[in-house]
């Protein structure tokens, strides 16, 4: 469910007016999104995403939305959000912030082949280029300091054999040393979900409310971990390959980011079974929360560890 | 002929490097424009336009350029330039400026319906309202100066009846007072070969380098002539009618706006008269250039004269 608050087409048409965007034709809600409210909104002129922010304040919108601007300003396929007449990207309605962006031609892919993950890797290089001129800084609120402190919390609800793994997994991270990796902007929640794929092209990357500055190979890894991975958290290696193969064809490697990328993929792993086991555990009070299974990201983060030191599919 | 400067595939794979555009796959001159060379850009991403200038230096871009921005940041249907990695979008290749500008749907048309001139008027009122906070600035160079300055050298090949129609249309206009009309950012060149036809909707407004601040019905008075013009110089009434309620759909006229019509009109046909005349009087010594019938404008011009004052169309 994803219509939190209720606009009607009267608001609606009467709002536009603030933009140079045309007369109302449709307005729909659009059953997407977890923590937004979106409305696929048609005009005279062409056809847009309204999203209202259900959670985010607006001062805290700028940076994704200056980003979105930015990305798409360098042919980056993402939401554009659209200026209104007072040269804002940020507007309101209905008590909600709003940001109004282009609509993006096509849709999710649930299993995808090696040629669209080459494409997706092409272009997350390709935005990680585009980023490093992109003036804006956001530290990662979900790095190393975060899940640390969350899994302090988590412990006492796991079985001890996933909270050793949990621990050890902590520990290790914690003894490496990243910050000689080449960083920048990145999206940080590049899931299959976020990405409009329209037949073998990128439509469009969406969702940018978890971007930040951090290492650009763990924007990979986080790729990697859901796009290529099967059921049973082993890595679809073609798939895999491809991806990989797509994202060096627009920006090389070096080697420290070659050796690190194994435990690259493990962190990002780890992020995201600490994010699930949290919700899962400790949802907050009082909120319909859309709970997604822990388990999925302890199995690619176990296989991961199983696999290795070698530098997979790059 | 619109290459008049060869950019060799290699060439242009290299320097497509600079962009975040993914790899040229193909490489097309397009035949269209007078004064710059464009190419269709493909890339492993989208599909792009290459324009290289042939006399515009790359100082006097930025306010065509920025515009053309600002214009797409806000939803009008226009060429978008994209920046470089370095931010810029104004880059050079083969010694010429050049701007690169995502691809457009759509193609010209030659005898639009009502219905297209409808959305053409109101994406035109769009774009003056979306130009509102433009911060750029630039004089018209085709006005009352300019044209009295052309008509003065002019007249001595054109026959008495002729020079004596241009000389008391310069005359009548020198009389009128316009300086209290809404101006602002206008595209100043709006014919039909500037704008994409997508179906009944505007794939997008091309060729910004007459674009300037002046009166905003002279931009919508130079559309109505291109576009609803029939070949013995009257005016289609009722695609003019539909030109102007597209407009007013988006823009409401104030009554100056008006009372000053039926004259803006006969200005906007005596702008083109008057250049039209020089090219074919004055061209360029050494260039090929590209003459069109000035007696279009003149027929134009005389029905406009012949009509007299009421509100057109309005």
């Amino acid at each position: 469910m994803s219509v939190f608050t209720t606009v009607t087409p009267a608001e609606l048409a009467a709002w536009l007016k603030r933009y140079s965007l045309g007369d109302l034709v449709e307005l729909k809600g659009i059953a997407a999104g977890i923590t937004n409210t979106n409305y696929a909104v048609s005009t005279t002129q062409g056809k847009y995403v309204l999203t209202l922010f259900e959670t985010l304040q607006a001062s805290e919108l700028p940076f994704y939305v200056n980003l979105m601007a930015h990305l798409a300003h360098h042919g980056i396929a993402c939401a554009a959000p659209i200026a209104n007449q007072r040269d804002e990207m940020i507007d309101s309605l209905c008590g909600r912030p709003t940001v109004l962006v282009g609509w993006l031609q096509g849709e999710p892919v649930d299993v995808p082949s090696p040629t669209q993950c080459h494409a997706l890797g092409a272009m997350l290089a390709q935005m990680h280029r585009a980023g490093e001129t992109y003036p804006g800084h956001m530290p990662n609120p979900r790095g190393p300091q975060w899940w640390t402190a969350a899994a302090s919390e988590l412990y006492p609800y796991l079985s001890s054999t996933d909270a050793s793994m949990l621990r050890n997994e902590i520990s290790q991270q914690g003894r490496a040393r990243f910050a000689h990796l080449p960083s920048g902007v990145i999206h940080a929640d590049l899931f299959r979900d976020n990405v409009l794929m329209h037949g073998d092209r990128i439509g469009g990357f969406i969702d940018f409310y978890y971007a930040c500055n951090d290492i650009l190979i763990y924007d990979l890894a986080i790729t990697v971990n859901d796009w290529c991975a099967l059921p049973d958290g082993q890595i679809d290696a073609q798939r895999a390959q491809a991806l990989c193969a797509g994202y060096q064809s627009a920006r090389a490697l070096n080697a420290a980011e070659r050796e690190a990328w194994p435990l690259m993929l493990r962190a990002a792993a780890l992020r995201f079974w600490v994010s699930r086991l949290w919700d899962w555990h400790k949802p907050p009070a009082g909120e319909l929360t859309y709970r997604k299974d822990p388990g999925v990201f302890q199995h690619i983060l176990h296989a991961h560890q199983q696999r290795g030191d070698a530098a997979h599919w790059l």
